[in-house]
Formats: structure tokens, sequence, C-alpha cells
């Protein structure tokens, strides 16, 4: 079994993504930092770090907040880490010193860290895993402490979480003296596995791979936890014992069997995710083909029968979870931004496992559509869920109501904004994996990569205007002619491509995977040019989604597109794409930041005076124009599609 | 303004209705009495019979059951006497003066009549009308009672009925002494113009339009009232202050605006028909014309932008309410069944104020589908809610736990069975109205009806397999030679009709409101012979229902039809009926206790591989069958849908 590592010295060059990378550092970073020290005058209070000045003994005043508020903390120190790899930025280096100086001083001698449970319920530590987010927590600090460290080389972050950890590890396991418990929210088990690849110590990928197989074990460890709750006195949860867990059984928690039994993705789908994220890691570790079968079936399950066309999974906002196969109402899922984000996340985690499209592909589908729709083009405001329909009766539905048609400033509940930030921040771990001899391209963005295959070194570089133009500009330089495979991507979309090397035509082998691999002996200055059409192409679902029958979505490159009610009026499903229509195509650089805008001839069906008639209603020629999903809702707000009708 | 009365002796002969009216007769009353004296041993207890029985004295126990349980021993003494009017039943009309015998005995010396109230809080009485259905179960028992003395002339529970009537008329009104409110749920105030109508006491009537004027009047009463109730000690309710009305606003109950400046129809459905029904009533009685517009605007509202092809309305569980325009989802609304009924009765009141058949339509599209769809074909079990729509993955979803695939036994709160009940025993009352010299013909159901014109008797005889076939056979019957008008429906789904009178054409007039009017001096033994042409329609939305895009309903006549599973196979969203197809009709005597099938050379689409494609999928041949939608449900359980895709 091979395994394949990250390229992780890699510098952003790419005008789409320099764009993002700049909002999140210049509004996003410091706007949650505002946040987090509630300085906001117009937004929810967060009290994150405050939190951690009352459990340091430096301030008074109650806990407040949501029992995982100590993540958002978390997350803006790893947002800020990554920021920092390549833009040195002392100011902010010295905010999060004194951030993590801060959660030093509010940890507890014995290396107990969690805000909610020392100032709330300080008896009660590790009594209710299901609902509390403890694990979850230290997980997220696990990740900024090994971001930070990789970053800055500081240790002061990574001493904290090991001293977290090594409290997690004499509490939880399966020798008799230790609770037999795992987190209710997943994300600590692959937090472990980074801290072990920075740290090589070996009991913290032996406490992940615990956490992922005592997972669904039975007895259920959080039935026996709940009735030994009866017995304390501690505050009531999100989770109410009539309905627990929205009615979704352990499925929510995707601990209703061990993990290797699960064959479908089941419950909260960020929660899913995380899990296996983690499960992936665990695989790559320990070479465990039983678990990389299972991720490889659970990937099947999510990307071909549970996945929207932006990316976005969890079909229902109960539980903000999957539901059945192929159900993927448009109008009334969740698909939350962190869970697009979790998938990216994964996507990444199966290509250490496997150099293979299918997971490139739905890796560049979230990240150019479902996630970074999450956020307006300032950086400002921002959506946890990403509907695919909008339509005239969006806020007149009740049963619709988590459905917003307007991006909100900050969330009570803030996981999507800083999820989406770090995913933005770190969006250049995705584009390289290396083996052996082998270097894999799985994402065109424009980019200068640094790395060693055998200690000999190597330089990449991309140059193009990807999304919207399919020439990728590569070139090669090493110090001495250095033979290596490399892998170039050719996206799912894309159906016809030509390689050149050196301007000579590249004989197009077979496709490996989906990958052109170019085997040769690699002198400085080799130029790649892969010319990847990207016309304008017109989707359909598996005819067994019920919801986008005689629906057509339009998608260029790896761009999914939507049509608003701004440019195109409003009762966006009555109108039609002929069958046989031409879809042209428009660099508009003052629109949405810059956009390819797509236009066709299309008709409108006009409105009958009888509800119900049997004439065919009048079909009245109106052009139709489509922008990027993830810019909709930067104007006005109104109607929103992604699924067109046809005919 | 014209008022027409209704024509009430008429006796039903009609091979579709009489099944029906003996389902009724033999099926649900027996089975809703045992239900009502907790004699089903696999039924939740309804103990309606109990309550009455501890209110007397004559036993011992705690109330039980919803605040409004009392109205099922009303409706199902309602439906009895319906049952009674043409079909004399000894033994049953014992039980029903036993029981009116005991609400007799329950009754307070003041008149007071309530179980729940007299039972569980008796110093409450009249304190939350917003919720708790005194008003709503006084008015089922005064129908119930006019009933009972329209089929027996018995004037006890007449009596019962006015003496709580004195009551509450000494209770409500704008006189300073007595309390400004009015009903939470609407019903008395339809009963009490019922109740004028057989007694002419005229403080009933006044009474009627007191609570019909009074209601939304500033400052809204169920607020006063709410803030009333804080110093009194009562039980919680169904209606939490925290989403009070389900976050519907004073809307829910249609009290959000005095009722002349109400334009579109709000709120829960079934109290917005009780409410409508008794303003059409009031103007009739009062010959308002801004009552009777106000009624009209409405009628155009909801039949124009919120009703189902069935007849459904209540677009949203939330509330069991209407939403907005053209907000018509198929798979997650309510449809309630006693909606529908109400919308019937509704439509029935306005052809009292006008003869014109945009209300028979109504009510001949309600009364075939999605009324009786609430039924099984054996009166033994019973949906409360009827979609249009069942797909695959209607079970897992937790939203729409309100959609039921199969119909159930009895409910806890049990108000469609009755309700339905009671308008199948009382069908004969919506087929004919007159007024002056003009007899109206509303509905083809095949029956014998005598009245007078003027003091002329006149007998009219229907005969015919309608739904079935549209040769409507009438013979009229008089004494003498007699010079009336006589108005025949040409209902608006039928594009073509000839009319033959003793076997000779008659000139086909223009239609005044869609009747065709023969005005003639009428023989005994005059043959009228209309043939209405049936094809099956294919029929259309108005395209700006964004939910039913694309597709088409199959109609033939007054019967909306659906495809299920049964005869379809799954995955019924993927069938396509091409565009030229032709729709055949079979007569099936022994499927569904006799209907018409259709049957049509359709495709099915094929499941690809990939959850989204560039490709066509591969269309597949496949023969498509409907059914009538009324008799979905009842062979196996599984997908059903009544919108087709078509192309």
């Amino acid at each position: 079994m091979d395994v394949y590592q990250q390229v992780k010295n890699v510098k952003i060059m790419d005008h789409f993504w320099i764009k993002y990378k700049k909002i999140v550092e210049e509004e996003v970073i410091p706007y949650q930092w505002k946040a987090l020290n509630d300085e906001l005058p117009d937004a929810e209070p967060s009290h994150a770090i405050e939190n951690f000045r009352i459990a340091a003994g430096e301030s008074t005043g109650e806990y407040y907040g949501t029992v995982f508020q100590d993540s958002d903390v978390a997350k803006w120190l790893e947002t800020v880490s990554y920021c920092l790899r390549n833009n040195p930025n002392p100011e902010l280096e010295q905010k999060a010193d004194e951030l993590i100086a801060l959660l030093a001083r509010a940890q507890a001698d014995d290396g107990y860290l969690n805000t909610y449970y020392m100032l709330k319920e300080p008896q009660n530590r590790w009594t209710n895993l299901r609902d509390n987010h403890e694990l979850y927590c230290a997980g997220h600090f696990i990740e900024a402490a090994v971001a930070y460290f990789e970053a800055t080389g500081k240790t002061l972050f990574l001493n904290i979480v090991e001293k977290l950890v090594n409290l997690i590890d004499q509490t939880f396991g399966r020798e008799p003296e230790k609770l037999k418990g795992y987190p209710g929210h997943e994300e600590i088990e692959l937090a472990l596995i980074k801290l072990f690849d920075v740290t090589q110590n070996q009991r913290y990928l032996k406490l992940a791979q615990y956490f992922i197989e005592q997972r669904g074990v039975e007895p259920i460890y959080f039935e026996e936890e709940r009735i030994r709750r009866k017995h304390i006195d501690t505050a009531m949860t999100w989770n109410s014992d009539e309905n627990m867990n929205f009615g979704l059984g352990y499925e929510y928690q995707q601990a209703h069997k061990p993990v290797r039994e699960q064959t479908e993705a089941v419950g909260h789908a960020v929660r899913a995710m995380y899990l296996y994220i983690a499960m992936a890691d665990l695989a790559a570790k320990t070479k465990d083909h039983t678990l990389k079968e299972t991720c490889e079936r659970l990937w099947e399950d999510v990307t071909t029968k549970k996945m929207y066309i932006t990316g976005g999974i969890g079909s229902a906002a109960n539980g903000e979870a999957f539901t059945s196969a192929y159900d993927l109402p448009n109008d009334s899922m969740y698909c939350e931004t962190c869970a697009s984000v979790g998938l990216a996340f994964w996507a990444n985690r199966m290509l250490r496992l496997e150099a293979n499209r299918s997971y490139a592909d739905v890796l560049e589908r979230t990240i150019y559509n479902g996630t970074i729709s999450g956020m307006d083009l300032t950086g400002k405001r921002f959506f946890y869920v990403n509907p695919l329909e909008i339509n005239r009766h969006q806020s007149d539905r009740k049963d619709q109501e988590h459905i917003k048609d307007e991006r909100q400033k900050w969330f009570f509940c803030a996981c999507c904004p800083p999820n989406l930030a770090r995913m933005i921040a770190s969006i250049e771990d995705h584009i390289y994996t290396y083996s052996g001899e082998s270097i894999f391209t799985h994402l065109y963005i424009a980019s200068e990569m640094k790395t060693k295959l055998k200690d000999k070194p190597i330089q990449i570089k991309q140059q193009h205007q990807y999304p919207w133009q399919g020439t990728i500009d590569m070139i090669i330089d090493v110090p001495n002619p250095t033979s290596f495979k490399l892998g170039l991507r050719i996206p799912g979309w894309c159906k016809n491509w030509k390689l050149f090397i050196n301007q000579k035509p590249y004989e197009s082998e077979r496709l490996v995977n989906g990958y052109i691999i170019v085997d040769r002996t690699w002198q400085a200055g080799d130029r790649i040019l892969l010319e990847l059409a990207m016309p304008v192409e017109k989707v359909r679902s598996n005819p067994l989604v019920a919801k986008n029958q005689s629906q057509i979505a339009l998608q260029r490159g790896p761009i999914v597109y939507c049509i608003e009610e701004v440019d195109n009026g409003p009762n966006l499903a009555a109108l039609r794409i002929p069958k046989d229509s031409i879809i042209e195509t428009t660099w508009e650089k003052d629109v949405l930041n810059g956009v390819v805008t797509l236009r066709t001839n299309g008709y409108k069906l006009q409105p009958t005076k009888d509800l119900y008639t049997t004439t065919e209603s009048q079909k009245t020629p109106q052009p139709i124009k489509a922008i990027p999903y993830y810019a909709w809702c930067n104007r006005i707000k109104g109607e929103m599609r992604v699924w067109i009708y046809e005919g």
C-alpha cells in the first residue's frame, strides 16, 4: 500500500485564491479577532477570549457561549498560523503569542483545558462526551498548535496541547481504569494524527486509533454515560432526551456500529467528515487495508449518492445530516459550509491514500463552489447553509427558516466562518502530493512549490488564469537533470486536452486513475503546457434524483453556475433553456470581482389566468444570464437556482 | 342581491356515492361509536363519551383527550342525523337519543357544556378562547342538533344547544358587561346561522354576526386575554408562548384584521374555511355586499393561487396553514382532509350567493379527490394529510414526518374521519340550489330530488354513470306543466357538450356563469340528455407554481389521477409521458371497487453510474398506468405522484 505525502512548501501566486487569501488576512482574521474580543458593536458577543481570562483568574464573570466556544479561539490561531507561513506579520504573531500565553495560564495543573467545564461544571469533566465537545475543542487546539509550530517553530502551544493530550490519554482507553469513551463530535482523532506527524510520538497515534476503533462498539458508550448522568447535577444541553440526537439514533454521531462495519454515510455531516478524515489518516499511518476500503466505500456513498453538484452535503436540516441516497432537495437541505470544508479536507486525505482524480475532482468541486459560497466577496458576511434554490416562497416557509437569502454577520454558533478561513489560508496544501519518485498535481492553482524527491530538490511553478482559462503553464526547476514522474490530473469535467512539453506535443498515453504520468529526466526550465478544453457543459443528474428531473446545471471547468433574480427577473423556475441552445461566455472583470458569466437565449413561460389549465403556457424569448454559484447573493437579494429547466 | 336556497329533499341513487354512504353507515359510524366508547382494542382511547358521563356525575375518573374531544361526539351525532334522513334506523336513532340524553344530564344548570372545562378547570371558563375550543365545540353541537332536529323532528338536542347559546349570548358581545371575545377556532359562527335557519331566532344571527365582525378588531382580544391569563392558574396548552400560533401571528386564527379587510387566505386552513363559510352565510342572510365581495376575493385567492389540483389546501405543516401564492410543494404540504371538506362546504355556500360554476367546479374537485382520499376504500383507515407525492425518501425525512405513506386507524386528534363522514352522509345537499323560478344543478350525482318553486312541486331524477361516464340523463316530474328555468352546469373541465331535450338537440345558447339555462314549460316525463365529452386531459399548472414545472397531471372528468409504484415500479419521478402520447381508458370493475384506469406508452430514464453527467440518460419504453388519486394507497404502500414529467 503506497502512501503519499503532502507537499508543504507551496506559495500561492494565483489571481483567484490570492484574492481570497487577502480577504482572510485583511478582513476575516481582524474581524474574527474583534469578535473573539467582543469588540463588534453590531454582532452577537462571543466572549471566547474572556472565558479564558476568567479561567486564568485574570477576570471575573460568568462563562458565556456555546459549549464549544473555545474552538473559535483555536480556529483563529490555526488560520493565523497558515497566514504566517508565507507572509510574516510580527504584529499578528504577537497577538497570537499573547493569546497562547493566556491559554497556558488558563490551563489547569493537570493539563485540562476547556473553559465551559472549568467555569460552569468543574466537577463534571468528561461526563457528557455525547454533547459537550470537550474532546472536539481539544482537537481544534491540537490542530492549531501543530499549525503554529510548523509556521513559527515556537513550542509553547505544542507544550500546552501535549499536556492536555497526556491527560486525555490517561483518562480514555481500553484499560480497566479508564473511561471507554470517545467524542460525540469527532475532531480530536485527526488532530492527534497531525500531532503524531510533528512529534512522532506513537502514543498520540495509538490514542487516535483507540478513539476511532472504540466508536460504535457495543455497549454504546453514550448510552452508559447517559444513565450515569442521571446521578449527577449537570446542565441541560442542546440534545433533548425526548428527541435525542434529533431522532436519528447514534447514527447522528456515526456511533451506531464500529467504523469498519459502516457502509453508508449517516448522521451529522460535519461529524461524519471529521471521522472519515481521521480514518483515512489512520489507514495511511497503519497501512490498514480494511480501513482504507471502508473509507473508499463511504467515499463512494457520499460522492455518488449524497453530494450536491456544488460539493454541498447534508440533505436535511434536522440534525444537519445525511438522509438517504439520491435525496437531494435544493431548497430545504442543509449543505453547511463546514461540511463542504470537511469534504475538501477528506478528499485531500484520500489523495494521500491514492492518486485518483475521483478524489481531486470532488476536492476541486468543493473548493470552487459550495465552500466559498459561504462567504461574501468582501469577507464580511457568511452563510452556514448553502442552498441551491431560493424561490419566492422561501421566506414564508417556517419549515425552511434555516435557509437564509442573505448572508449574516457573526453567528452565536460561529463554526463556519473560521472553518472556511482556515481552508482558504491553507489552500496550497491541497495542490501536490508525492511518493517515491512521483509528484502529482491535483489542482491547478498558480503557485511555486519546492520539494525534494529522494533528497533531490525540485521546484515547480504553475502560471495560468484558472479557473477561467484552461491553459496551464508549468515550469520545472531542478539544479541538475532529475528523473521523476509527474502526474498531471485531467479533471473529470474535461473531455479534450493537449499536453506539450517544451512546445512539443506529448504522446498522450492512457490516463492512470485520471492522471497523465510524464516519466522523464527533467531539466531546469522544462516547460509544460497543458491545454484543458473548458466549454460550458450542461450537466444532468442521475435520474434517481427526484428533485432534479428535466433540469440542467451549467458548469464550465470546475465552476458551477447559478441564475439570480437580479439578472433574470423573478420566477426563475419558469425559465427554459432549449436543448440545442448555445451558451456564450464573457469575461467580466468588473462583475463580482471578475468572473466569466454565461449567456444564452432561453424562454420564459408566461403566467396563466387559471391555476390549472389544459393549454400550454405561452413561451416568450428571454435571455438568460448565469453567474458562478460561489458568487451568488453578492448584489440584490432575490431568487436563485442552480438547476434550470430544459425544454 | 339574489340568494339561493339549498334543495333539501334529495335521495342519492348514485353508484359512486352510494358505496361511500354505505361505508359511512356500515363501517365508519359503528367504528366511531366504538371509538367514542373506548371499545376499540387496537386504537388510542377516545374517552369522549366517558367525559360526559363523568360530567353528568354518572361515572368517576379524570377527563382525557384533546380540549376539543367533545366535538367528536357532536360530529358523530351530526353524521348519524344525515344517515337517518333517508334511511330510518331505529337502533341507531336510539343510541343517538341516549347519547343526547346524556348530554342533557351533563349540561350545567346555566347551560354551559364543555367537559374539558367542567372536569379540569371549572373556574376558568372562557379564559382561553385562543386555544381551548369551547366555542368550537359548541358550534359542532349546534350543527349536530340542527341536523338531528331536521332528520327526526325531535327537539331535546335543540333545547340543549339553545340553552348553551343563550349562555354564550349573555357572555359575549359588544355591551360593556360582556367579553369582547370570539373563537380561536371558528365554527360556532356558521352553526349559529344554521340554528337561525331552523328557529328564525334573530338573536342567533346577531350573535354570529358579532363573532364574525368582532374578529380582528383592535385591540386583538386574544392579546388582552393572554395578559389576563397570567393571573390565573390554568394548564399549559398546545400553543406555546415562545412560538405562539406557530410563529404565524394572529393570521393563524384569521384574527389579524377585521374580516372585511382580509384580502388573502392566511393561517390555519380549516379555521379559515369555517370562517369563510360563516361569512358567506352571513352575507346571504344580511345581503351585505361588502361581505360578499370579501368572500369572492378570498375565494379567488384560495382557488387560483393556493389550492392543489386535488382540492387540497394548506401548503405547510407548520400551523397546518396557508403560505404564499403559488407555493404548492407536493411532498411537504399539509392538505388536511378537514380543510378540503371545509373547502367543499364553502363552495356550497358560495353557490348560495351566486350560481357560478367556478364554485361548483371546486366543489366537484374537492369531493372527488382531496377529501375522499382521506379514507381507504373500506372506511377503516384514514389520512389526515393528503400528499400529492410520496417519493422514496419520504420515510427518511424527519421534516416530512407528518406525511404518512399508509392510512392510520383512529387518531388521538380525531377531527378528519368524522368530518369526512358527515360530508359523505350529506353529499346530496350539494347538488341543487333554487331561487325564484330557477333551479340549478351543480353536481351530477344520480338522485331523486323533490322541491317546490312558488308552491309548485317539482321532481328531478338524475340517472348516469358519473363520474366515469359523461352522459347525464335527467327526467322531470311535475304534476302540471310548469314553467321554470333549469340551470345545468357545464363543468369547467368539459370542452364539448351536447344537450338534448326529449331527444331533440337544444340550441346551445351562451353559458351564463358556466350554466346552460333552459327556460321552458316543463311537462311530466320531459327528458334531458346532457352529453359531456370526457376525454383524458393533460393538465398543467400556472408556471408561477415552481414545483410543477415540466409536469402534467392526468384528469378525466372531475377525477384527478395519480401513478403508484405498485403499477409502475419505483422512482416515479424518472417516468416521462411524451407530449404526443395518447392516453387510453379502461373501466376496471374489479380494481379499487371499480374505477376507470388510464394507460399510456411512456418512458423511464435509466439510472446513470455517475451522480452528475453531461450525457443524457437512456430512455427505455415503459407503459404507465394511472389510477384515481382518491384511491391511492389501497394496495401496497410505495411511491405515488400526481404530477408526472412530460417529455
